[in-house]
């Protein structure tokens, strides 16, 4: 079997040398937390009376977690190996940095390793005197039914749930009302995503999973879960098309609606393809008469070298108009 | 043989669908001009005065060209087909219109086709009245021997150039200091870049050359250009080592010199790897005692969906520090 070939010193080592280079690159952004090398802090971030928020999880998915700590966003990220989630210690280290007497808020994809390690250092934080409310993405259409949403995975959708509640956070809203802002952005969230190829990890240069030479799947995770179909390869207008029919049977929009785009690459997929996918993206919402506030095209929430794309409408009101404008500036993304 | 799977709608359309959706992602950044609807202008960046600055070539290198069009950096692309020149009538279409009495930069890199049709735009917008410079990107150390700089290619180093001369245009520099400074950015700036993979045109979907399974390729160009050597797959540590060698042969770096670093993605090589790399990078430069004054990791010049990465190093001086510390707001990136 053919084994990816992928430029890095050693499977095992790989997060580390990323941590170490991606700190010496964007030193004005970001730091470590003294101590917890996987810990990294906005250097800009937290400040007197403002709620701290930290996101996380595993490794692999860049720029997703890190490239979006900085002023503005997530004031921490805790990273994990690669597809693992990270455990509590360096997440409980990332809220004891951010705490600023006004209550932390964790942020993260639903995945059952992360809710299992995000929970126990929620306790152990508060053990310490520190207030933690959580809030979990769960954007991804296709990985359970509408009436089981809290079953529902975090992907490339998370974007948008971590700018809005960044926002909402850097204009000092208490935590009650930056947890209404997060679910309220989580909620009106939809992602669908398409496979073409699988990934591999780096300790073992293996594809994760198998897909036909002419075959894409509908709904697959950004860690190789599996999606809901299987089928040969579409035009870019019909993946689009059936992406956005999923999303619209959701979120109903209306004439007059506002939303926020994001066509995201899954590793390898090219910004060509994303901005074809974004035309017809475009030409759907046109025709039902929603308005187009914004749009991001690029690699935003990625599983290592997958082939494939995903495409996420945030349904936007004033309230999340107003936070998505908002001006961040993080080591992977900047916007305002 | 596999075909590569890409989300397209064909071949034929595919860089027209790309405009359409690009433009209407960034259309606050960008328009086309009026009748030439490969010829992508700033919005902001034309102003009385000014030189007007042109960049452009084949598609297939985004965010190259495209992406870097904007305030404070080129005021116009003209875009070819995938990795095919633009003809000069585009060329010419920026030319007009980013015409602002100053003289015209034409800003590219150094490819027999895209200086043909460059050069032929540059005598068809003389005859019009507007005076045109020319400056190609000769960045690649791999693709000809020192002695012979003016025949080496224009590869992801186009981006330094390109953000120093875009500057000095912002600045309202006549069109002599901005040729100058685009000469003196090319003359200081080095990349060497590694091919793990052939990529293949949306048109055919075919791998454009063959790569062992475990082999590399120094000095492939963006294009599937031969490289100068193929050797076995090295460690991320050996990789940068090899480039690096080779940039400071020719740069010479002195203790205290001060360089701009851009590791940069060929298409499918992930953030994760870039970063390991530019430890390594920062690791030479520190042992050197060179300052490094900004790093940039991501995908700024590609090759389609090609694994493997570059490194450039721009050697600064003074002038080249405040112009490439200069803000500048385009589509695909933001600085300052």
């Amino acid at each position: 079997m053919t084994l990816t070939k992928k430029i890095i010193n050693s499977g095992d080592d790989v997060v580390d040398e990323m941590v170490e280079g991606l700190l010496l690159a964007h030193s004005g952004i970001v730091t470590s937390v003294p101590g917890s090398p996987r810990s990294i802090i906005a250097r800009h971030g937290p400040r007197p009376g403002k709620v701290g928020m930290v996101i996380g999880g595993g490794s692999g998915h860049e720029p997703t977690f890190v490239g979006f700590v900085g002023k503005g966003l997530a004031d921490a990220a805790a990273i994990g190996n690669v597809f693992a989630s990270p455990p509590p210690d360096p997440i409980l280290a990332c809220a004891v940095a951010v705490n600023q007497g006004a209550g932390v808020l964790f942020c993260y994809g639903n995945y059952a390793g992360d809710v299992m390690n995000f929970d126990m250092a929620a306790e152990m934080a508060e053990m310490d005197g520190i207030e933690v409310r959580t809030v979990v993405t769960t954007d991804d259409v296709a990985s359970a039914p509408r009436d089981q949403r809290h079953k529902r995975r975090g992907v490339a959708g998370n974007f948008f749930v971590f700018k809005a509640a960044g926002a909402a956070c850097d204009l000092m809203l208490p935590l009650d009302e930056v947890v209404r802002v997060a679910n309220l952005a989580n909620d009106r969230t939809y992602t669908v995503g398409v496979g073409l190829s699988a990934c591999s990890l780096p300790q073992t240069r293996r594809a994760n999973f198998h897909l036909g030479d002419e075959e894409m799947e509908v709904g697959l995770g950004i860690h190789g879960e599996p999606g809901i179909i299987r089928q040969p390869l579409q035009t870019a207008d019909a993946i689009v098309d059936d992406m956005l029919d999923r999303i619209f049977a959701e979120m109903n929009p209306q004439r007059g609606d506002r939303v926020a785009v994001l066509v995201n690459s899954l590793g390898s997929t090219t910004l060509m393809e994303l901005y074809v996918m974004n035309r017809r993206v475009r030409q759907r919402l046109d025709a039902l008469g929603v308005e187009v506030h914004a749009t991001w095209v690029g690699p935003y929430c990625t599983s290592l070298e997958m082939a494939g794309a995903s495409v996420t409408l945030m349904h936007l009101d004033d309230e999340l108009t107003r936070l998505i404008d908002l001006p961040c500036d993080c080591a992977m993304f900047r916007a305002g």
